[in-house]
């Protein structure tokens, strides 16, 4: 196999190499720092496999995630992650960031659904993991290793996935609320409620929705309140769904979980646009650079956080940062504890950038947090790599790398900083 | 910490270590081979902490699973996994083997339910890989390592668990069906229906259903078919539940997938003892040796196959054996692609066990199939392991038991033979 010739010819010469999939990552994981020879996925774009009974997929590396969700939409299955960058990033990248992204709270992670894969060691040897069954208790469980990894402890070429069933409906509610406490009340009742049709849970504050009041012309559709739930459903029956979701509202506000709160029930214009809007608040929320140019300079974090920790930060860093930030506001998973932090400033300034950083960093370490939840560590945060972990696990990734790849050509610069 | 020490005099006294939980494993992966000392993990039984609104458990690895899952309940949560050792398997062991079970379908395996764990090396160093994050996407996802490597690589001593919200109501239908092609036809249009609500989807042959009536006394509810299905579904609102069910097994019916059907739709008597017979069934299951004791001897298999292989398995060994055995019977966990294969003959005998294997490993393989869907390697099938498993990965593998643990001390003789 090609992949298998190029990486032992670059491992005898001692030649660096950077796998690439769909080069979206936000790190700078999928981009070679100095000489190295990238070597891309984008013609390892075939399905190998796809079984419509037990939903398993077995693909080559290249494929463009929107494209297999396309296929398997026509067999009533879908991907089990669903992120902003479908239409251009590669399973392959997505299994070896351990992508996360919008249906994690459903269908789980990527070292859940990933059955098995076909790995191409730094040294040419192929890895045949390539399994495609749910339970499979033999051995050690490879796979993971490289899954997660980012491409320094092999090059991923084939990916079995299984593949949920796809949702028939989808209902939305959009709740207003007064407090962060509230927020953590209404989260719990809704998971109670709502239990196996909940498919996400997102949280904006108000700062937030200034922004996309004012870039993207968006109104919240209930008034303005401090916080805001985006509430999203899905499954297999639409009056069940609606009957559910309306019950569960009217709890909340009975309960003074929340001040007020809207359910799309009815296939109606209203839908159309609360669910285009939905839509649009999402794609914000993916293509925050772009959105946000009008805001001038944004610092844009990606942490995970315990629930109780998770908005003290936004609160914290506001007074942090006092005048020297336009805003500082938050949105995210609330349902995975992901949240998107953001700094706007006028323009770049490095001062501010290390008034923040390593700052920030050690906060989200003290508050038992991850400084990247979805997009690794890459090139840019591999910095901070000794800082934030174990030093007993930093040691053992070191000796992991040094005994898979000992020459060191796989995506260097990458987690590592050496 | 007291592994700690234990294991850092260990290895420098080069003394062999056997990791034991609650002993429940049927390979045999945690009892002594020669002389390795029994570390256990009983006393080591408390809850670090409990997290009732994101779900998250924190606790050492001696918790025995059923206590465990009593305490969730009262917060209206449950462990992610289920099986028939509850009563008496440790969490520790359970990660250590990557215990599947019965609630597999419906949340995943422990590679995706697993947060975090705190782990010693052979050497006695602590991994304080203890993360309580749903997203953690910094270095390496080394906790990985440990869940599945049968206690080998390191010891468990910690476990940060997700736990989903625990279904207010379950109901089932009982399923008689012709074929085999039947089965796979109903499963397809079962996941399709009932999708999030679906939580079990068991298969049993009528050999099977033979045993059951002989020796548990069991009777069908619905007459005599060559196969069943038991479907099971847990979900938030009763009614929904049963009217999704229903119309399943009537659109069921009207396209002759099944022949006949019942469904759990009163909590009646009736419900009662159909409920306390599926309870019995699944405890049959789970108890096989003692309860088929008066079948004579029985081999049981534990083989997970993809689904259009998965009875010709039992259709090929039945002829394979011929008259050497009393019956050949099979049924498991379709929903997993999980068949417990069972062989009872007179009494034992070594000749026919010696018919039995390899030859029945060698058609799992050939048939893309696992020879050990949950239960582990252990001692008893380490033999087989270069036999079923890519040479490279197998290589692999012993190159990360000898990086971890370079004296060997950690639970010797089970997975590698040497």
């Amino acid at each position: 196999m090609e992949v298998s010739k190029i990486l032992t010819y670059c491992n005898e010469n001692r030649l660096a190499v950077c796998p690439q999939g769909g080069n979206t990552s936000i790190v700078g994981g999928s981009v070679p720092v100095l000489d190295e020879i990238v070597v891309s996925t984008e013609l390892m774009n075939q399905i190998v496999s796809l079984d419509d009974v037990s939903g398993v997929l077995v693909c080559e590396a290249g494929c463009i995630l929107e494209d297999l969700d396309n296929k398997l939409s026509k067999l009533d299955l879908m991907m089990p992650l669903d992120l902003g960058a479908k239409g251009s990033c590669h399973i392959g990248g997505n299994v070896s960031t351990n992508a996360g992204g919008l249906r994690l709270l459903r269908y789980g992670n990527l070292h859940g659904n990933i059955l098995g894969l076909e790995v191409v060691k730094a040294n040419g040897e192929i890895l045949d993991l390539l399994s495609m069954l749910k339970k499979d208790n033999t051995g050690y469980h490879l796979k993971h290793l490289f899954i997660g990894s980012e491409g320094t402890l092999g090059f991923v070429t084939k990916v079995a996935v299984q593949c949920p069933t796809k949702p028939k409906t989808q209902n939305l509610a959009f709740l207003g609320l007064e407090t962060y406490e509230n927020v953590l009340e209404t989260f719990k009742a809704g998971k109670g409620c709502l239990s196996e049709i909940l498919s996400a849970i997102e949280v904006i504050d108000n700062e937030s929705m200034d922004v996309v009041r004012e870039h993207l012309n968006l109104r919240s559709p209930i008034g303005e309140y401090p916080f805001y739930l985006l509430i999203e459903t899905s499954g297999s029956r639409d009056e069940h769904d609606q009957e559910k979701l309306n019950s569960f509202v009217e709890m909340a506000l009975a309960k003074r979980f929340i001040l007020n709160g809207t359910v799309v029930t009815e296939p109606s214009k209203f839908k159309v646009s609360f669910k285009s809007s939905e839509k649009r608040y999402l794609e914000h929320q993916r293509k925050i650079p772009e959105t946000f140019k009008r805001e001038g300079y944004v610092f844009c974090y990606d942490f995970t956080l315990p629930l109780q920790n998770y908005y003290k930060l936004v609160h914290e860093m506001r007074q942090y940062m006092g005048s020297q930030a336009r805003r500082v506001f938050g949105f995210g998973h609330l349902g995975d504890g992901n949240l998107h932090l953001q700094i706007s400033i006028k323009e770049f300034n490095p001062d501010i950038l290390d008034y923040i950083e390593p700052h920030i960093f050690n906060r989200v370490k003290e508050m038992k947090g991850s400084i990247s939840s979805e997009h690794g560590i890459g090139f840019l945060k591999a910095k901070y790599l000794s800082m934030i972990k174990d030093p007993n696990a930093v040691r053992l990734m070191q000796s992991l790398k040094a005994s898979l790849d000992p020459n060191g050509i796989l995506n260097p610069y990458k987690i590592f900083r050496s």
